[in-house]
């Protein structure tokens, strides 16, 4: 297998994006963790920014060992010089240093020549070599130059000592084709091309990022610039989970990267969090739906042989194994399954058949369909089935002074009763609601949103909670948010209790 | 320009996904909204598989006009028979029935041959054709699907009478060279290939479902099905808005959708709203950031020259026009642009340069910075700046009473309270914040995000309040989540307070 190297700009790139700034210490735990997912190079930050990018640089460099530590600059001497002193703690360490190639950013951005960015581009690579043996050069906006100007500049910074060239589609405007193109372009027209490590760096505004960088890839690059979940300036950049899945599962193609992928969906959540850059549920690998089958035909092709459907293992990237998911559109092979399960009885198909029938008029009407939903339309005694649900809520609270809260419930049929004090009125809501039922159970996604405009507006509110190794999903709408938020826990805490 | 026709199947594959149900009234909504898109064709249900989709179909066949309204079936003739029905209003109709064609499906879903897998398909589509002129076939898994037979089963339904003919990627599995290769294939190979129209059906699993699209209309593939958002089953599917701009900005391709591009944001959060799916914030073309600057390379290339850095005119598709964030990685020029705004004298460029230090300062230790920040560390008159502050605030709330919130704010120096009831605590707290600044501003956008597990950590608030056509961001965190949305509120009204 022939490697391809991961530069992994989470970052540098990622933390560009607006409302995903870091704190130092935030980004050491990013950097290490990606140090445990197995990168080659982390961007650590462009220090000649801003003071807090310096340091985040000098940290990571000291904190992380094992991949390269790489530190942006422009093409200036001063930038190069506070990059060198940013990375003196880094043991193995890379200069990244570039300039606009394009008509765009030398006529608009440089107000220059051609002539005087090829001067510019081997005069910070030759000074850039004097601190550092691994210096890589970025021609931004090649997705835009001419191939040709391109490819003189490449010849140039790789004769002045380059050892990678970074070529980035710095605006996401390439067609993959056209970017594969420009690549094997590269790859026929450049001397001493193959002494160096070609890289890709696609921006993802018309949705191709991840496909730009592997038509690169397929055409002679080695190194992929990415990040975590794909963020970055606007649209992003190509996500680092989709190529190293895109090479794992096209083993034909002799070409694998460094990276654990069973570390994929850890590392996803720690950005997610720490950046408060919420994934969306359909993202490639790492969305919550990634591996979700609610479609009646696909549930029965996954029952019958998983390769039908699927293509990854949930668990190669850390993932829980796939949920068949009970909907409106899930057909009898899946509900038979979920029955069995709960045992029921499924010999008779004349029962199953009357049992779906139910099913599907419950499921037109609600989104997710419970055990406990199941249980009942299939006419098991009811008795059996213990049910929580709210009698009385009342909350109150002071800045400063915390929150209270009072529940009343019935549970299996019996009243019961709870006060809890907690930081705010959900967390109280929420003790209470562990007090009665003392089960050990632990949240792990809470997400509201506004369904509509105004404060007064319903909020639906999404929970997974932990049981015993299990994931229970909870929803709630209502316009009041401390409710839904305690009536999707109980919506979850139904299906185990 | 030559026509690719836009098959929206938003609401059949789009709502296939784990937590996307809609009601019938939501799916009329949406479809509406589509019409007034102007997608070629809307795929309204699978009629067959639950009596609400079957409704869903009948009620969009009589509500929506302009699109063809589409219903899905197997190879089964009950299945047709009750898409007939369910599309009996719809002026203009299309059944879509297929069956899988892949060794995959064959062997284990089917459990039979390739031989009677072609029987099924031919007769199908001779019994469809009984009953409407216009039929598509749908190879199930046509990505993984041997070429030689496809163009098989491609070649026998077209003689059957099929009008278009789709090629699924249902795995997500292909590359998009690949599956542009297979287009290819059957546009060379298929005898009467030219008299239909080649569709196709890529999925997201290795997040190139847009570029597997777009390989196949570069290979002769006239058709795209396509949801908004890229929802649908799993990773989803390929994003409407993102092949509908790939070819906007591609013009040389001389290729054309009939979209109305700019109703594409309007259409995304409808979507997003009612399917309770967020967008990321990165997503391309639709998402938050799509068209935010932040880091200040950029930003400077955007003040300078517009098409530097953005690709797409943010006014194309309907989003608000291209926002420069400020933060940790803006550049002079955009403080200088800011400032300028702001009324700050920027002549003089020592000043300039004391303030952009106080700024990244600043800038280093929190995410955004408000206009308010910039005039404070710019040295203006601070007395001149009004500054909103919470004081004291207390909530109560009982289950069925609603809540009551009482709120002492610091306004501009001046001590100010009220007391306001509402649906909930945050609702009662932003009234009672409305009641005491009295200006006239509504909530956009609302999310919630716990930060880490368990109900006692902090939740991240990020609004978006709209006042005078202005959208101002706001952020908190706090583990209440009741005070943080507040906090979050009165950091967006700060801005234009």
């Amino acid at each position: 297998m022939e490697r391809v190297y991961i530069f992994d700009t989470t970052l540098r790139d990622g933390e560009q994006a607006a409302g995903c700034h870091l704190s130092t210490v935030e980004k050491i735990q990013i950097a290490g963790a990606l140090g445990r997912l197995g990168v080659d190079v982390i961007e650590a930050g462009f220090p000649v920014s801003s003071p807090g990018d310096f340091n985040s640089v000098v940290e990571i460099s000291k904190a992380v060992k094992g991949p390269v530590i790489c530190a942006l600059t422009r093409c200036l001497k001063s930038d190069i010089d506070v990059a060198v002193e940013a990375l003196r703690y880094a043991s193995e360490k890379r200069i990244h240093t570039g300039i606009g190639t394009s008509d765009y950013h030398i006529k608009y951005k440089f107000e220059t020549t051609r002539k005087e960015i090829l001067r510019r581009a081997v005069e910070s690579v030759r000074y850039a070599r004097r601190f550092v043996p691994d210096v890589e050069f970025y021609c931004e906006d090649a997705g835009r130059t001419d191939n040709q100007f391109l490819a003189e500049v490449v010849e140039a910074v790789i004769k002045a000592g380059a050892t990678v060239v970074n070529i980035p589609d710095t605006t996401g405007y390439c067609l993959p084709n056209e970017f594969g193109e420009k690549i094997a372009y590269l790859k026929g027209n450049v001397k001493g091309i193959d002494n160096v490590i070609l890289s890709v760096h696609c921006h993802n505004d018309l949705g191709m990022a991840t496909a730009c960088a592997f038509e690169g890839v397929r055409n002679g690059a080695r190194q992929v610039e990415c990040t975590v979940n794909g963020v970055g300036e606007r649209a992003g950049n190509t996500a680092m989970e989709e190529i190293c899945m895109i090479l794992k599962c096209h083993k034909n193609l002799g070409l694998d990267t460094g990276i654990v992928t069973r570390n994929i969906v850890k590392t996803s959540h720690l950005v997610s969090n720490l950046m408060n850059s919420p994934v969306q549920a359909n993202k490639a690998v790492v969305g919550r739906n990634a591996f979700s089958h609610s479609s009646g035909i696909h549930q029965d092709g996954v029952l019958k042989h998983k390769e039908t459907y699927e293509i990854i293992d949930p668990k190669d990237v850390g993932a829980d194994k796939s949920n068949i998911v009970l909907t409106a559109r899930s057909g009898r092979a899946a509900l038979k399954t979920r029955l069995k399960r709960l045992g029921v009885d499924v010999s008779d198909s004349k029962m199953v058949d009357s049992i779906y029938s139910k099913f599907l008029k419950l499921a037109d009407r609600q989104t997710y369909i419970t055990d406990d939903d199941i249980v009942a339309i299939s006419g098991i005694d009811h008795n059996a089935v213990m049910a929580v649900q709210i009698l009385e809520h009342k909350v109150s609270s002071a800045l400063g002074d915390g929150a209270v809260a009072y529940l009343k419930l019935s549970v299996k049929g019996s009243e019961k009763e709870a006060t809890a004090v907690g930081n705010g009125p959900v967390d109280a809501s929420i003790k209470a609601l562990k007090q009665i039922l003392g089960v050990d159970m632990t949240l792990q996604e809470f997400t509201i949103q506004s369904v509509d405009r105004g404060s007064d507006d319903i909020g639906k509110v999404y929970m997974q909670v932990l049981y015993n190794d299990g994931l229970y999903y909870g929803f709630s709408a209502s316009s009041d948010i401390v409710l839904a938020s305690l009536q999707a826990y109980i919506d979850a805490v139904n299906q185990f209790i």
